[in-house]
């Protein structure tokens, strides 16, 4: 198949790595620069006047001028089916125009959309969700290749409506970016001394704020309106948490104390519907924490002694001491796996500084 | 040293098994059967009528009943240095009554405070700030004793006024922990497709929000102060925020992105101010990410091998797939490390996807 692929940046230039050993892929880009850094790193071959006509185009450029490459796409190849990978959906398919029965929106949920063509990677896709988009009128023929190339690329398709996907990634990629930045912008206020007292907790919450605000910008403005309801819900119980907290201040009392309660169990409700791995309901897990002296290999000989007792492990996160060379890794492993896992590690030498139960 | 520990959950056991082996340490809680657990794991003996009067007493119970046990340790032992370890600092010292000048609050950011005496290690405050706070008569000795206690126990001690102390832990963890509930809260509502749709960013943003509600509305209760004007100062935010993002709604147009801007890049700010790895400014770090199959032993061959290439981690998150038995491992190098780790780690067959530099 002859696959053209508009926009060489991270998603079109890893698009390029993965499905150019099966098909043509002809790359264009507005920087002629950057359509010839794609060619290099192998994603294909740069088209030209005299290339065939694709049968498939993917428009891989920023949200804000998807519609328009689409629009180009459909009326320069009319045997094409075009689609475009970007990150909101309800925008692109208002804006085509003729031949709209040959398009399909998509949206391959992977990899950071700023690092551009030298971060590509044809593996990027592999294991992740790639969500087809078909509107009213997409020919099924169309909707069928969108959810092959997903395949092909190492995928799982996931078929929703363009209201569905935005309603979607409003709620679990855009409004908590916006939260992760509003909690950092904070911290532009804080003392030096202050943020010498920062946890894991403060950095897990706010890693996501370091993300490019001009991208951002124009992922929220394509997707104005179910960010807004989100927005607009938090504040509402931000609003009664604040009543909450204001109340224990001037009443000097506890009666406030419910608001709090109320927000802390509802996010622990919220918190626990988010699937756990493959899928499927989350899992309970115990968390194992080791300390792990911060030298070269060590966390290797970690990983292999836990491979080597037997425990599978679930989820990882390290944390670094801010003064010591120790750091702390919390291995996540099957409560039944727990004891002896800490227990083995005792036994090589290692010290263990708690066996957890999670909460969900 | 005769060192008495009132209350014997997380913090109050693991203080006993880390000062038992140089000091004298009698355990007290409301729970005879919590005293008697803790005595069995080791962290000292249970008090009783007949035992020696304390040299220091440790308050560890949760922050709303420790001023009592802060007065209760200083007019029942004349003699006795009395601090307390609640997570909160103002209102126990405005409740300490006569004595005062022997007693000295204190703070060590550790661990997880629900998990109860079972959790308990002596390793817990390993690499850790423990903030001490004098209050205006307290006395010099008082205040180095637990500075000696803190490092006794591998923490590192931190002066500051009980002002300074709430408004900070309200910054760098009551705040956060509440827009993480505030966020999780929200997806009490998401459709389970929309949550397929998941991704690292959410659980990292929302992993905090599955912490105890009782504890956390006692903390807030200990500090509303500080929380509600921080809380109102988000509020503001988001506030322009709504306003921008609905502008973009009902006028149809690129007005209101500004806002948006604001908010990611004032975040960009905000979080480029937590301190990295051993405090000072944050390092910059490039990220290796590694497809890894999900079975035991291939972590540990990972890090093993990452160990021989001479690469040294600096931290690493672990991602999950969905659907697939892989798991993402991004490896955070020093950036002159990240190609040599990268080419390396490809020469032994792995799959790496992305070569990345942190923005900050």
């Amino acid at each position: 198949m002859i696959i053209r692929i508009v926009g060489s940046g991270l998603l079109g230039t890893s698009l390029g790595l993965a499905l150019s050993k099966d098909h043509e892929i002809q790359l264009v880009d507005a920087s002629p620069i950057m359509a010839a850094l794609a060619e290099d790193l192998g994603a294909g071959k740069q088209a030209s006047e005299e290339s065939t006509a694709p049968d498939l185009v993917i428009v891989a450029t920023p949200p804000d001028v998807a519609a328009d490459m689409v629009n180009d796409a459909l009326s320069s190849f009319p045997q094409a089916i075009v689609t475009d990978v970007a990150s909101v959906k309800n925008i692109v398919v208002a804006e085509v125009e003729g031949g709209k029965e040959r398009y399909v929106g998509s949206h391959p949920m992977a990899g950071r959309e700023r690092s551009g063509a030298i971060a590509a990677d044809g593996d990027l896709f592999i294991g992740r969700p790639w969500v087809v988009v078909p509107h009213e009128t997409t020919i099924p023929s169309a909707v069928a290749l969108i959810k092959q190339i997903a395949m092909e690329v190492g995928a799982f398709p996931v078929e929703m409506t363009a209201e569905a996907h935005d309603a979607a990634v409003a709620r679990v990629s855009h409004v908590p970016q916006l939260m992760s930045s509003l909690l950092a912008a904070t911290l532009t206020e804080a003392t030096p001394t202050s943020l010498d007292l920062a946890g894991q907790g403060l950095r897990d919450v706010t890693r996501i704020a370091s993300s490019d605000a001009k991208l951002w910008s124009t992922i929220i403005a394509g997707n104005p309106g179910p960010v807004s309801t989100i927005l607009k819900d938090i504040r509402t119980r931000l609003d009664g948490l604040i009543d909450g907290v204001d109340r224990m201040v001037t009443e000097d009392s506890y009666a406030g104390v419910s608001e709090v309660a109320k927000v802390v169990s509802d996010g622990n409700v919220g918190v626990s519907r988010i699937p756990g791995k493959h899928g499927g309901a989350p899992m309970r897990y115990a968390t194992v924490t080791v300390l792990v002296p911060d030298k070269p290999g060590e966390l290797g000989r970690l990983f292999t002694e836990t491979g080597e007792i037997g425990a599978n492990i679930e989820d990882l996160t390290l944390e670094h001491s801010r003064a010591q060379p120790v750091g702390r890794a919390a291995i996540a492993v099957n409560p039944s796996q727990a004891r002896p896992l800490a227990d083995g590690l005792e036994e090589r030498g290692w010290t263990v500084a708690s066996v957890e139960m999670e909460e969900n």
